[in-house]
């Protein structure tokens, strides 16, 4: 890597750390929007929050506990433990509106992947797991044809699945044979959020019909259990699944991308929690979101074709150093 | 929250933060150690790594995958999919040494939490779950006597469980759902990974005899199935369950503490991953690593007696923002 892209690298990364920092020292805390720490710190804050209120609360009767006074019982609960969820703001002074991932967890995609990348099927699990990905894609693309906003939404529920699956073996490996997990579970925890992300994406592009609600309980009762015991039987031959399966995925947003470019799908604002997301600009276009989940999806391509990779070597995950924030 | 503690906690929080960023722009870089970037920076090198690469191998031939070229296996394998793991430096200039975790995962423990707060059981359900776990302690506490290491040793191999089958579970259901998580899905997958690191600290302190290694077997197997059946029908009854267990986490630890004041246990150099985990000064004892993964236990213990008082309320744990990066 040359020093001129670790520059740039650098750049792009520390540009919303100094963001986050910045604020904290200058306007806005003056202005009491909020404790200058709120914005940098939330993790600490909960716990002296929690200090705070220890002397009223610690080794209180059930009746306080059970009955918050004033009725304001929404607030008495999630004070209760002490736990109050500190109020973030964005570096634009708004409220960060999400409960579901934090500043900390906001990224800026790497769109420069490889999108055209394949792992050529040579042994013959390796073309199993090719087959069995094409012959999905048969039926997938005759249900779904071009509402790809649906394909996506439906997608995600199951793609969400491996890296819970593996990450949670993964775990439950490591503390019965007491061995380090070599960052694995982490990586593979992380991937499973980040297609939950994406989920959530879509939701705002398109909601789900009856019967798609319907089709993902039935598919994710039977997509789990047989990822369960697949990742126990071969985890090589699961971890090259979900490889194949994250590369017929960047070829369905490459689809999506061709018909937004070619106005068959009208390219609409992109959603808030996207923006806030991946860091995207506010006059972001679903174009660009759609960019940066296929540059995802390559990502975890990247990731489950190493680790099966690392398999077929013989060697084990936990000795190769897992790609932690690859994205 | 006075502004006084924030400040402190901001500044607590900001010190690593500054030590990632200062070294980049000042002495190590120019010394060579390693490129600016990647001591902040490793999730952008990665994918930027790849791309290097990628010219030469995008659609490489299969014969080129199966045998890296020079015998240079091990290096071939960690860089085909041109996932190269960064060299990672601590803020003394060593190579970071740890795969499990991260610089970004390591954080400075509150321990300023009340250790000793306690849920008083009023409902029947509370009863039943405080005896339950009550009833465990005895023979436990009969089992280990006073060998505190491997008790925490056992303990944590347990311990970990329901953070990951209650953040797998709740992940389901909000894919299932097409639900927001609420945030809850990462914090009780944060709570099993905090776990782990637990475990592998006491690790360094001692090692499991064979009857352990088979003991934690069994236990595991009952325990998974047992908790997730449990919370699947009451994740009421479930996260009391936990919090109660931390209660006496914090009971056995506290206990552990007194012995190490005591002179009873003597007080050894901390290990080096707690240090790097914790945060804590290079001359750090056994008492130092106590005292945080106690502070860390309080922290659980709260984090489920809130999501069971959520709970109790009637409210769904989506709704209600989850207490994220609490420690
Ligand atoms: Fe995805
Ligand atoms: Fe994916
Ligand atoms: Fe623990
Ligand atoms: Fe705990």
């Amino acid at each position: 890597m040359s020093s001129r892209m670790a520059g740039a690298a650098l750049l792009r990364h520390l540009g919303p750390r100094l963001f986050a920092v910045e604020p904290a020292v200058s306007g806005l805390a003056a202005r009491g929007v909020v404790p200058a720490a709120a914005r940098i710190l939330p993790a600490r804050m909960f716990s002296t929050a929690a200090k705070d209120g220890a002397g009223a609360e610690e080794h209180g009767s059930t009746d306080q506990k059970k009955k918050p006074e004033g009725g304001q019982s929404k607030k008495a609960i999630v004070s209760y433990w002490g736990i109050q969820p500190p109020k973030l703001v964005k570096e634009d002074g708004t409220e960060w509106r999400w409960a579901c991932f934090k500043p900390w967890d906001t990224y800026t995609s790497d769109t420069s992947i490889d999108v055209t990348k394949h792992h050529e099927p040579s042994s013959l699990p390796d073309k199993a797991a090719y087959l069995i990905v094409k012959s999905l894609r048969v039926p997938m693309d005759l249900f779904f044809q071009r509402r790809h906003a649906s394909h996506a939404l439906l997608l995600e529920t199951v793609a969400a699945v491996p890296g819970m699956v593996g990450g949670m073996l993964l775990h439950l490996r490591s503390l019965r044979r007491f061995e380090h997990s070599g960052g694995w579970v982490k990586a593979l925890l992380e991937e499973a959020e980040n297609e939950r992300m994406h989920l959530m994406t879509f939701l705002e592009v398109t909601q789900p019909r009856w019967w798609e609600r319907a089709l993902v309980l039935a598919a994710q009762g039977v997509f789990f259990n047989a990822y369960f015991v697949g990742y126990l039987v071969s985890p090589k031959f699961a971890h090259r699944v979900v490889g194949y399966l994250e590369e017929e995925a960047v070829h369905s947003y490459t689809e999506y991308l061709k018909d937004l470019e070619a106005g068959v799908i009208e390219n609409t604002p992109a959603p808030a929690i996207a923006i806030d997301y991946w860091r995207l600009p506010a006059d972001a276009k679903l174009k660009d979101v759609v960019t940066v989940v296929r540059a995802d999806e390559a990502h975890h391509r990247d990731v489950n074709h190493f680790a099966s990779d690392i398999h077929y070597q013989g060697i084990k995950l936990k000795d190769t150093p897992a790609p932690l924030g690859y994205h």
